[in-house]
This record gives C-alpha cells, sequence and structure tokens, in this order.
C-alpha cells in the first residue's frame, strides 16, 4: 500500500514539488503541471499528454527531448481539469500547433476536448487524441470504447518523435492514430494498489487467482482465474494481443512488458524468457522491446503486455532517441571495443596441460590425493544426517548436505584431474575449485581455500617432504583466517584446525614422518572439535542463537577433525611402505 | 510477494534468460554472469560488479558503456561462487587488469578474493573492494565492518567511469575506495520480500511501524518506529546520514533517494521534495540527485537515503555518461529550444479586455447573468443535503457538493467578470470555465460546457432575443451531447435538458418571449427529471447499481430542473419589464 505521504489530499501536489525539484533540468512546473525546460522552438508540434498521476514514469516522467512537450498532472487515478490541460499546452505551445493525448477515460476526453476548444479560441491549433490500446476493455469492433493502458507509452512516444523529426499537427495526429491502430495491450493483476491515507485497496484479487484483463486503475477485469506460472502466464498475454489483432502482415514489432508496480523487474523478465520465445516461434522480429516499468499503478501487483505491429514510419519513431526524467534511448557514450565472438570461451579458465606440468612423483602423488578425496566423500556421505543433527542445533542444519556436495564434486574434479595425468598441486586445486563452486554456504569456500593453498604448496612435481606438507596446511589455515574473518575461540573450523596444525608442524620439527604427524594431529582435533562444546559461537549465523549452541561441538570443527583421519587412513591403506 | 516464476530453483537461471534477450544490445550472457556485448577495448581497466540477484537494476542492469563492464549473477539474496566471479572477469577482462567489487558480505568477501587469486595466479591483474556504505550495519569507527546497500551504486557508478576515462588498475581502486568513503547510506522498511516459492515473507513490520536500518535483504534493523509521515520519514533519514559524515567540509554532493521496490515513484517524489530542502538548507547544492530504484530488493516496501560527498574527481565520475540496460545518463538527443524564462505566465490564458468586448446592452446583461447565477448558488447550496441523498441511493453521494462547488465558483467569477464590464457572453464564459475547474467530476465539465456554449451564442453586445436563447440552450445541449457520450434516455441530466430545450424552443418559436417560454420549460424539466425514477441508468458510476436505482429520480436531471426555475425566477424579479 501507499505509505509515504503528509496530507493524503496534497499528495500530487507535494509528489509534484519533489519530481521538479529531482529532475530541474528536464522540466519545469506550470498550473495543472509540466514542461520542458526549454521553449519549444519554432516550427515544432508540441504534444502534450496526461490523466490522472499515480502511473509514474507515466506522464510526466516521459517530458523531455525525443518525448513529450508537456505532461498535465491530475490528481491519482483521476483526470486533470480542462483548465489544467489547457494551462500546460498554452506553455509548451511554441509556433506550429498543440497534439493533447491521454488514454480513452471519460473525464480525459471530455477535459480535454474542451480544453483544445478553448485553445483554438485562443488561436492556438489543437488536436486531440485518445489511446485505445486495451483488448480486455471492449470487444473487437468496438475498439473506439477500449481504455488506454500501457500502450498509450507507445502512441505518446512515436507521436512525439514525430513531431521531434518536425512533421506538422495534421502529420503528428496521423502518427497518433498510426500507433494506436497497430497497439494491443493486455492486462493481468495480482493484487490492488492503496491511494494514499486509505486504509484499504481499491480492490482485491483472491489469493491464489489472477484477475485477467486489469486495467491501470483497478477497473473490473474480464475474468478470475487461477494463478498460472511465468510460462503459463507468457502463453495468455501472447495469445490474447496477437488473437485480436488482424489489420496488417508486418512481421516486425515493438513490444512493452509493462510492470504495474509491485510485479519487479526479474519477475518481468523471467515471463519475458517465454514471451520472446513464443513471439519469434510465430515469426516476429521484436525491435528493441522494454521489460519494465513504464506505466504503473501505484504498488498494484501485475503485468501487460503491448505489442505495436511496425510499419517503416512507425519503426522510425519507436526507435528514435529520446531524454526525459524517467525514459532515455540511445546511446549518451559511445559504444567502443569489438562484438564479442565467444564470450563463454573468453570466460573459460586458461585450459593446461596439467600432465605436462607434473613428474612421475607428482602424479603418483596426484592419484593418492584423489583417493584421499574419494574416501572423505564416502565418509561424509556416511555422516551427512549426524553432522546436519549437530548443526541443527543453533543453525539451519546444513551442514551435512554442504559438506556431502562439496566433497563429492571434489572427489570427482580431482579424479577427473589425475585421469588427465595431473600432479597433487593441480588435483588439489581442481578439487577446491569443485568445492567451493558447488558445495554453497561459507563452508564450502573455505574448503575450497584450504585445498588450493596446499595445492600451491606441494606443487606437481618432486614428493612433498614432511617439511612442505606442513607448510602447506599451515597455509592452508591462514587462508581460511583471511578470507572467514574469524579467528581461534570463536567457535567455527579453525578451533579443530589451528591444533591440527600447530601439532603437525611440531611432530614434523621432531623429525617425524608428514603420516605419523597427521595421525597424532588428527587425533588432537579430534578432541579439539569435541572442547568447542563449551564455547560461545562469536561470529556466522550461530551467534544468535549463542546459548542454545552451548553444550554442542561446532559441526565444521566436527566434520573437519573427521576428514583428517580418513585422509591419514586412506594413505596407510593406499601408501603403506611409500615413504 | 513474488508471484511469477516457473520452478522457483531455476528463477535467476529464468530471469537471466529474459534480461539477456531483452537487452541483447547491451549485453551477453557468460557462465556465472554476464558481460557487455563489446569486447573491452586495449588499455581499459574493466570492473566486475556482482552480489546475489534480487537487486535489479543491480546489478546486471547497469552492464554497459560508462558503467560496468560484467557483473556476476548469484542466485536471489546469495553471493555467487568464486568460480562465477573469475569467469565474468575473465571475459570482461581486456588486458589492463580488473576490478572485482561487490557490497560488504562474507559470502561475497570470500568468493570474490578467491576470485581474485584464482585470476592472478592466470596472470590477469585483479584487486577487490568492499563497499560498506550502511551507517545502520556498524557503528561509527566500525566501518569496515558495515554493509554495503544502495551505496554500491555510487561507488561502482565512479569506478566504472575512472576506468572508462582511462585510468590504470591501481588509480580505479583509488576512486573506489574514495567514493566509498565519502558515501553513506541510511535505509528503512515497512513491508518484507518473498523469495520465489516462499510462502511468507523474510521478515515483516508490525502494521503501523517502521523498521529503521534495514538493509536490502531484510537483516534485522536498529529498532522498530512508529510509521512517520513522509516529511518526518525526510528528516530522519537526513539526520541519520549526515550524522555520521565528519571526515571533509564539501558542500557538494551526490544524492540517491532509493525505493526498495514497492515503495512507488510518487511516495519517494513526496520524500524527496523535504530531503532537498533539509539537505540546502544545511548548505548543500546537490548535484545530479536520483529518485528512483537502482538497489531494490524483490517488492520489499522502504526506501534509503545515499548521499556521496563530493570533491572535483568524484563530481567528475558521477557526472560522467552511462548508456546500460536500467540505466542511463546523458542526452542521447539534443536539447534544443531557449531556456523558459516564466512558464507560469507561458500557460496563462491570454488576457483580454472585457469591458472593451461589450456594449452597454452587454454589460446590462452580464449583470443580469451574474444575478442569476448567485441565485443558482445560493439555492444550491440549500439543496446540497438532499441532492446528495439522492445520488447516494445508487452513486458515491458527492452530486450535491459538487454542484454547489462549482455553482459557488461560477458565481464569483461571473460576479468578477461583470464588476469589469464583461458582456453576458463573457460572463458566461468565466462561470463556466470555473466551474469546470473547481466542481470536479462529470457533471463540473458538463455545467461549464453548458455555460460556455451559452455565452458563445449570447456574444457580449445586444440585447440577445428569444431566437438566440433558444439556439444558445440548444448548443448548450449538442456540448454536452458530444462532451459526455450519453444519450437520452440513460438516465442522467440529458434528459431533463432535451425536453427543457425542445418545450423553450417550441414556445420561442410560437412568438413568447424567452423569459415566458423558459418558465414553461422549467415546468417540463422538473416533471421530465422525475420521471427518470422510472429510468434504468446505462451510463457513469450508477451502472453497475442499476436495479437499486430505480425509483429514485437522477440527480443531475433533478438539479438541472431545480436551476432551471431559480434562473426564470431570477430575472423575473430582477428584470420585472425588462424585454
Amino acid at each position: 500500500m501507499t505509505k509515504l505521504f503528509n496530507d493524503p489530499a496534497r499528495f500530487t501536489e507535494d509528489m509534484l514539488v519533489g519530481f521538479l525539484d529531482a529532475n530541474a533540468r528536464y522540466v519545469v512546473g506550470v498550473p495543472g503541471g509540466v514542461v520542458r525546460a526549454q521553449q519549444t522552438r519554432p516550427g515544432k508540434v508540441a504534444v502534450v499528454i496526461g490523466g490522472g498521476s499515480g502511473h509514474y514514469p507515466a506522464f510526466c516522467g516521459t517530458v523531455g527531448p525525443g518525448f513529450a512537450d508537456g505532461a498535465v498532472v491530475g490528481n491519482v487515478f483521476t483526470s486533470p481539469s480542462s483548465e489544467d490541460a489547457a494551462s500546460v499546452a498554452r506553455a509548451a505551445h511554441g509556433d506550429a500547433g498543440v497534439l493533447l493525448t491521454t488514454g480513452n477515460y471519460a473525464g480525459d476526453v471530455m477535459n480535454f476536448t474542451l480544453a483544445v476548444t478553448q485553445l483554438r479560441s485562443e488561436g492556438i491549433e489543437a488536436e486531440y487524441f485518445a489511446v485505445t490500446d486495451d483488448v480486455a476493455s471492449a470487444p473487437k469492433g468496438e475498439e473506439a470504447k477500449r481504455r488506454g493502458i500501457a500502450g498509450d507509452f507507445t502512441v505518446f512516444k512515436c507521436a512525439s518523435a514525430a513531431a521531434e523529426a518536425g512533421l506538422d499537427l495534421p502529420g503528428v495526429v496521423r502518427v497518433a492514430e498510426a500507433a494506436n491502430a497497430a497497439t494491443r495491450t493486455l492486462g493481468v493483476a495480482f493484487d490492488g494498489c492503496t491511494l494514499p491515507g486509505a486504509d484499504h485497496p481499491l480492490f482485491t484479487v483472491p489469493e491464489g487467482q489472477m484477475g485477467l484483463g486489469l486495467g491501470i486503475h483497478g477497473e473490473p477485469g474480464v475474468a478470475d482465474e487461477d494463478m498460472p506460472t511465468a510460462e503459463q502466464l507468457a502463453h495468455t498475454l501472447v495469445d490474447g494481443v496477437l488473437g485480436d489483432y488482424s489489420e496488417g502482415d508486418s512481421k516486425r514489432i515493438a513490444v512493452i512488458l509493462n510492470g504495474l508496480g509491485r510485479t519487479k523487474y526479474e519477475e518481468l523478465f523471467v515471463v519475458w524468457g517465454t514471451v520472446a520465445g513464443l513471439l519469434r516461434d510465430r515469426g516476429y522480429e521484436i525491435v528493441e522491446p522494454e521489460v519494465g516499468e513504464l506505466v504503473t499503478s501505484l504498488d498494484m501487483a501485475g503485468c501487460s503486455l503491448t505489442v505495436m505491429w511496425l510499419d517503416d514510419e512507425l519503426e522510425q519513431y519507436w526507435t528514435a532517441p529520446a531524454d526525459s526524467p524517467a525514459y532515455r534511448k540511445g546511446a549518451a557514450v559511445p559504444t567502443e571495443g569489438q562484438q564479442r565472438l565467444d564470450p563463454v570461451a573468453d570466460s573459460a579458465a586458461p585450459s593446461v596441460d596439467l600432465a605436462g606440468l607434473a613428474d612421475d612423483d607428482g602424479r603418483s602423488g596426484g592419484r593418492l590425493v584423489a583417493r584421499a578425496l574419494e574416501a572423505m566423500a564416502a565418509m561424509l556421505a556416511d555422516a551427512e544426517d549426524e553432522l546436519g543433527r549437530i548443526d541443527a542445533v543453533a543453525g539451519d542444519g546444513d551442514h551435512g548436505r554442504g559438506m556431502v556436495k562439496g566433497s563429492s564434486a571434489a572427489s570427482a574434479a580431482a579424479a577427473a584431474a589425475a585421469n588427465e595425468g595431473a600432479g597433487q598441486g593441480s588435483v588439489l586445486a581442481a578439487a577446491g575449485r569443485e568445492w567451493a563452486a558447488k558445495a554453497g554456504g561459507t563452508s564450502g569456500v573455505l574448503w575450497g581455500a584450504m585445498l588450493g593453498a596446499l595445492g600451491a604448496r606441494l606443487g606437481d612435481t618432486g614428493r612433498p617432504n614432511a617439511a612442505t606438507v606442513a607448510a602447506g596446511m599451515r597455509e592452508g589455515y591462514d587462508a581460511l583466517v583471511s578470507l572467514g574473518g574469524a579467528a581461534p575461540g570463536d567457535k567455527t573450523m579453525l578451533d579443530a584446525l589451528l591444533p591440527f596444525v600447530e601439532e603437525l608442524e611440531r611432530r614434523v620439527a621432531e623429525g617425524e614422518s608428514w603420516q605419523d604427524g597427521w595421525r597424532r594431529a588428527a587425533d588432537v582435533a579430534t578432541t579439539a572439535a569435541r572442547d568447542t562444546a563449551g564455547m560461545r559461537p562469536k561470529v556466522g549465523r550461530a551467534r544468535p542463537l549463542a546459548e542454545r549452541s552451548i553444550g554442542t561441538p561446532d559441526a565444521g570443527a566436527t566434520s573437519l577433525a573427521m576428514c583428517a583421519h580418513t585422509v591419514v587412513e586412506s594413505f596407510s591403506t593406499s601408501t603403506k611402505g611409500d615413504n
């Protein structure tokens, strides 16, 4: 609902003050509305658009070079008076006449027609035209009774561009008529909007339903239907719009998928994906489509599809540049650089002959790493439920799932790299990338970084000695600290990893093999992980539930210790006597 | 809530398909996101922005000349992976390095930092920068812990413009840092948004409350406060943003009043009117402000105020042109024409020496018309409640109010014109204009048109004869029919006016004075108005309640007949023996 206002009775006046202030380089205020900040040049027809407010960018948001010369601004969803219309038209008028144009609503028609009479009595050449694009508001054969909705935009745009191109008033009227005759719109609504100060919406749509044929003020629709998927809606809109038009055989069309205010850009793009495909399937070429909010209805939920069938003249006016507060078209800054030939290839990581980087020792190490990761993935698959249960005490319970996804992806990548003949460094790097990419969440990124740092230290050649392995694990730990921003004592995986690394370093410094050191370090990590039960979480998602977490160990520390054990067991099995 | 989707799990992919299709002249897709359709030119640093989706136009909507070179697109409100970030950066990279930049969220920081490491390992010069503009997310002194919200836009814009201007990578990083250091944002929320496929919003704000300090994903705010007026909110936002910044003494500022999705443009302009005044009161000059939706949060209701304190360099980059799917800046079409000097004077109706147009007979007639309108206004003031009661049976009950507002305004305008020495024609014209302008609604416009048509026939000179008066009333009737689109039998004022006009014509044709004919015609109108009770309304607001209307006369026909009687009585009183 509309939430922000001062005195609801002065909403439109307050809105205009802010609009004019923010857009002073484009527009100035006059009684009844706004005109461009620059006088209409000699010989140019002025195009004055309008109607009630509540439809921004329509109508005042499109006053500027290439688009309208003025906009008459009524109260929300209310026709401005004929005096308002005449006042704006006088100010917009240069010396070549004025086209006043609105959507086809009784109040607008009356007031703007009266304004034309008044202007003519003052010696100003003036014409009026009403847009009738809404196929749902009257049947075929009664097109003149139809309302103007988002098709206002195509008609106003083309008429304005024709005036900018120098056509005389009869010529501009002819273009408006042609654009209107070639334009069809069908709209739907999911929820109503609320006028400033009102406590209930203008209308409601039942939950799970959609109002088909809704206008831009909540006028009754044709029918309530079940809420469709985006694809189903695309079919409904395309069928409804194309089915109404039989006047020409143009295969070039301007298209607008218009959001009414609360149906957001992402949703519109989802619908557009199907709309565009359906239109092309029927042989149409889509010319500079617009997907966004052009004719809104406060915060009404819904959208509409507008198609304008183009001839050469309408296409010229549709694609002409414009520069207004809310709508700009055409390049204000030059496009430099070559068209891309193969963007997907450009984005691919450089492919490397991994086998060529490794020697036999390195390739052997790569295979060992791949087997260790395979064992970890198998162990974690068994432990998924238990890790999830621990995590759920004070977290969202997805730690087990994330570890399984990450480790299985890493294992697959490691196996593939090892099969290509990669050394241990490249196998770990590939595994780390995949872990991070597939696991999702923070722990995936951290595990990926740890494997990557270890791999960078181990390299693809030679058999790493114990000091190198210990240094690699220390660098993995450092990578986690610098990435994650946590510290030991925060109740994270660091509280198992740091004791592991320190124990490994100590054992290696005392001359033990890295496998022996690793086995002792894994025991230390297990104890340390268990001891996190007494800790209070200081970072991450568990922080808001800190009290509840006390008494339960950290899931990330627990899984790290389990993995440390699995790795050394896998090496004991596969490399008995190797080193 | 988010209503339009196919498979919620594929929402972002579907969105990207539609976005890329609709904006193919700007962007192409690559794994992980989008890049400009043109390759980055040699020597130009590439700027890659990103984060989760759900914030359109942020982030992919601002990829194009003058703005970003690429955008990494994660799932809704979810960090993309480091692989995604590296992939987009590779594609965007020319030969001069790449700046990756996001808002300051743990997931984005980790993934984009990892991407930088990966890119450097491939020989691509890369840097990462995180925006920290949200003053509510951490106290002063802990700026580095703050989130990035709408200030993403100022920082990304300036960094991108710096890259476009040819700065090298350290230079672009320096501009990003400077823009971020000079940018502060405070946001509020009125209602949460709903993820695609979810059945409840991410958060809610209690009815009548506002969440102060809300981010762009519904993270907890600082405090819940009572829902303010637009002016109160403007004070809260301005005080909050200005109060946090003490680093410099620049009096030139870039400002964004950003809508989060459901808080619409009209509301933002209402707030902006006060924001702009408050900022200027404190000595600031506002440079090219933006009021609209730049960083949204699906259909979250709320807004935020961003201020960037400008030095010459930041001002250059803030005001530089840009051309992207959702954000264009700079004139694509030349501004022609002189600056307006006095738009309000341009819009005023030509002033005429009314007395000079009239002769003595005409001026006498003008005074008679003014007295007749004064009598009508007095009569309608007495009849307001009764007319309202009749209208309320099947309408909105505002007919009495509208007739009183219109007739009193018309009477005042007529008296003023008569005092200036205007003839009967100009007095009626002035009265008609004011009736239409002040009454509101359809009947005001119709009454205004009727008085105007009659005045045009009577003219300002001489004493109208009976045939002229009858012709004037017929022309008044014709004006109503052509304006209102109704016909006799539709249960409108026409059902009293047509019998009136026909009786007046008949009497005058038989040689009666117009006063005698008018008296008989008024009796006929009264009977005809009473007979509308049996009719069923065919047009206008009463149509949906047609059944309920049967048995009650039409309010517009009734008031017309009453006015006809009042007029002839006023003439009998004031012009006894005159003719």
